[in-house]
């Protein structure tokens, strides 16, 4: 049970989402990617939460714009974590979205990242699946250890090319 | 088929709410009160939105705080039209509730009204009716020429008391 | 009577509003679309307002922009349900609009709609007429119908694209 | 004609409002207090407006809260300067009042002061008033010139009382 | 002293300032157009705004941005009537500088018009000249009555052009 | 490894926090409660970290106002899941603490929960340690159904107490 | 040169102030506390901050709600370092005086601290004096470190009080 | 001691940040431009704050966007005053950076700066090298006064371009 399932209301929410399965694609892990909505497919979609866990599901990952429910929809069906990405379609560069998908009522939580930012809704998953899964911990450290080296290295070349005085 | 249903995801929001059934009191219109919860009893919501119609409610009124999906669950499982009230329970007066209940994506719409003023969802409910009832019609007439009546009465009270000069 | 009206302030709001009769034409409902603003041509918006009930407008939408005025001065003129559009020519994506719309005074409910969203006014203009009107309701529910059909196919087309493992 | 009239749409915002007329009263300028709404008495308040220049008004203050239209309906329907006062009746502190008052389309200008600020309202329609009356002039001048002393007698004070060191 | 001064801090505004004085110049009023700075060149302003009276200004329009301190500078050192245009040149579209305006404390009001709408500034300038030049009134009850023509024309042809049903 | 970390920046926030561990209690869950500032005790607060995953831990929750540092800071510091509490101590009813929190950069995520909202931070755990402990697993269950009890319940006596008509 | 001035618009906000000089207290640096206001009194402002230097001030603390003009409008006739506060007497819990004294113009900072926060515009103002006086420096380390003791302190005060298991 | 340290947390922030050094050249000023992110690199840019002033560091600069936790870092592992730029990479045009850095709780001071205004950061950072050094001291003043003549110059040519009448 180490897969993780990514849905969307819509399919012109791919490119914002995709950040999501590269990192998974990063780490060998399974994945599914959906689309369906809280509000076209009310039925599909709460069936998918209902099932997830027996399906093998273990995080989901769900993306959506403007008054976003497709989040809270979902986490009021299942008990699998649910990691909620605000996208940035509705107004205010998506603090609708960001309100409407952190802002749930005591009982339902959802996992809130930063708007559009799918790419971080990924490395949740994976620290979640870290902790029963010692491989994905290890290239989680290794991935951690190769961005501190890109900073490190970019932090050397800035400080050469910039600054003045001893 | 003219009875309103009035839908709130928790008791506690009872006393925001009862503006709208007294709105429908006053115009003797038949209306159910019912506590149901996008999140907590999401099936429960969904068959009472399935069989709306059919179990002769002409508009459903829906209350919700914070990420207020109540409205917008409802209006993915009917037709009927919904009227959303924000509630002021979360962040920023309400307007976490307003921007998730209004923002709704193209395809589902609610009728959104002011936060926490349910006596307005309940006359809009009644403007609604009234299309269909002339008693309703005519009931509304007096209702705002009633209204007009008390301002106009104010005016000349408040004139009388402030003003100065000729 | 099951003609629907839609007002602008501006014809340079054509563009955004255009989904509202968009919506309208595809159901085969009468209506008509007015340029008539709340600041410039207060008179003949009030008139066309007092007008509607008896020249046989069942909804109004009315969208504008920044101090949104049009649809709140409309529904104060009349008892037909008015819908408001707020539109993002002003500032802060339209929350300017939005708020100057949803947040009308106990006695005059406007029924808000997603900023620019016109053809959820519309389509929630379709609901109110469906509720007297079976061939309305049936077209309603063919539209959601399909609407789920397209969204589930692309679900399929996307799980076979993206997903990975079992 | 040098003349003041204050407006407001319910008498509730009577202490709000209240700072206007004091600061007229202080200068000893004509004024009148109206209640009368954009939304309850439109026809009232219209009429107001339309015949404010000849019935000797020169400014008109006009206070309102959450879609606050009060002012640009007014403004709407005179040449007649109009100052809006937002009040904080709605949500956001009044931020709602701000923008529906503030945010005005091209063509019609309403002069927005700080949310519930109603004596700057007052303070404004002096300055006007003071443009072709010499005496308003003067008096405001020598209002000016106190104020300036009570905060100069307040900082001796201050800084006598909390200062440190040489 | 029918003449009007617009003030900017920067010459960088002026294309978003023009409004004011391309609306002077419609009604035939005397304006100059200034760049000073309440913070880069603070004793000119201040010395701008105490002689502004004695100099036959009648009315200060001022344009500022970000932390807007232009035109509560300069209500600070004058009695004249003090007009301020938020600029969006800051962030949140302006909400900076329409707070910064708009939030004058008690004593020193600034008529504060929409953001980025000079015109409005030129306008309510033109009000409060009106108040004492007939010529002035009676060319803006015919602006007025122009813009009215303007709208009902395009209304008849947006009406033609889109409607549908009888 | 089924313990929780709960973290806070000061012991005045303990009220606000407890919702957390009153969740894990029930649940019969070990868990330590923490006072560790990412700005008056950076060094202890990034040891505890670093430390964290082989003290056993395997979820940390933190809270936090204003500019919430404390659960970005953790999260860069460990590859255990980092729950995000917004506070509201700062303003905007903690927007500020929502923002700081919610809106990490890309490579670091915080797993964020609705404002104040420490008790579904607690439910989140949960979910996460459920995905590896079957008992807590049929413990949410169960909680969840009796969620729903509860919420028919009062539905029961809302519709009995309020409704009219047949 | 060691001396602080604290300076804020009006009385009423010495309540809020009063941290900066507490601050300062505990360090026994030299301060002053005035009451100048940008738009009460500019002329004793202005020449205050003209004066800073040459009367041995090194950093200003100015404290400012609403359209907060006071540290900018010092700031702009001082080269001496000046420091903001946001007072919250205006809208949106101080969202105002924060973007009013933080959004300035490129060429004139003004050093912005928390809202309502004075005890940290102290502490920033020792840090800038510890740059060149050994013994504040001392002293701030030491309070740095005592407050790393308490925070620790109550660290394990919690930990005994609250947790549960090995 | 008379080196600026200028911080930024990824290298896509150069462009935005540049006005700091090139503040700081125009002075002569001793500056490095660095690298150093809280989120990737914790242990580099903290252990970079504790040895700051050892390394002759006396005012350090440092940009962040989104959940900007770079400056609060830095300034919780120093007592060199710390000035933030809030960079707009986030939401809101940088509100989410500039709340995340302003809101510092008490006890940990940031100098706040506008939104993407990394100059005025950098005068900042020479008004308090001009504290003990009297060449930057000077070289300010004559930059204050170049600036202004540049604006009265400024203010000719567009009084001479724009005005109309005596």
């Amino acid at each position: 049970m180490t897969k993780v399932a990514i849905l969307m209301g819509s399919d012109s929410d791919e490119e914002i989402m995709k950040g999501s399965w590269e990192a998974l694609e990063e780490f060998g892990v399974d994945y599914e990617v959906r689309v369906l909505s809280a509000h076209r497919t009310p039925d599909a979609a709460i069936k998918f939460a209902k099932d997830a866990r027996k399906n093998g599901i273990s995080v989901i990952i769900a993306g959506a714009g403007g008054a976003a429910h497709l989040p809270g929809v979902l986490a009021a069906n299942t008990t699998v974590p649910v990691i909620g990405v605000p996208i940035s379609s509705g107004i205010l560069d998506g603090l609708d979205a960001l309100l409407s998908i952190a802002q749930m009522p005591r009982g339902i939580p959802v996992a809130t990242v930063a708007v559009d930012n799918s790419r971080n809704a990924g490395l949740l998953a994976l620290r979640i699946l870290s902790l029963f899964n010692e491989k994905i911990h290890n290239q989680y450290e290794q991935m951690v250890s190769n961005f501190k080296e890109q900073v490190l290295k970019k932090d050397k070349s800035m400080k050469a090319k910039h600054s003045k005085g001893a």
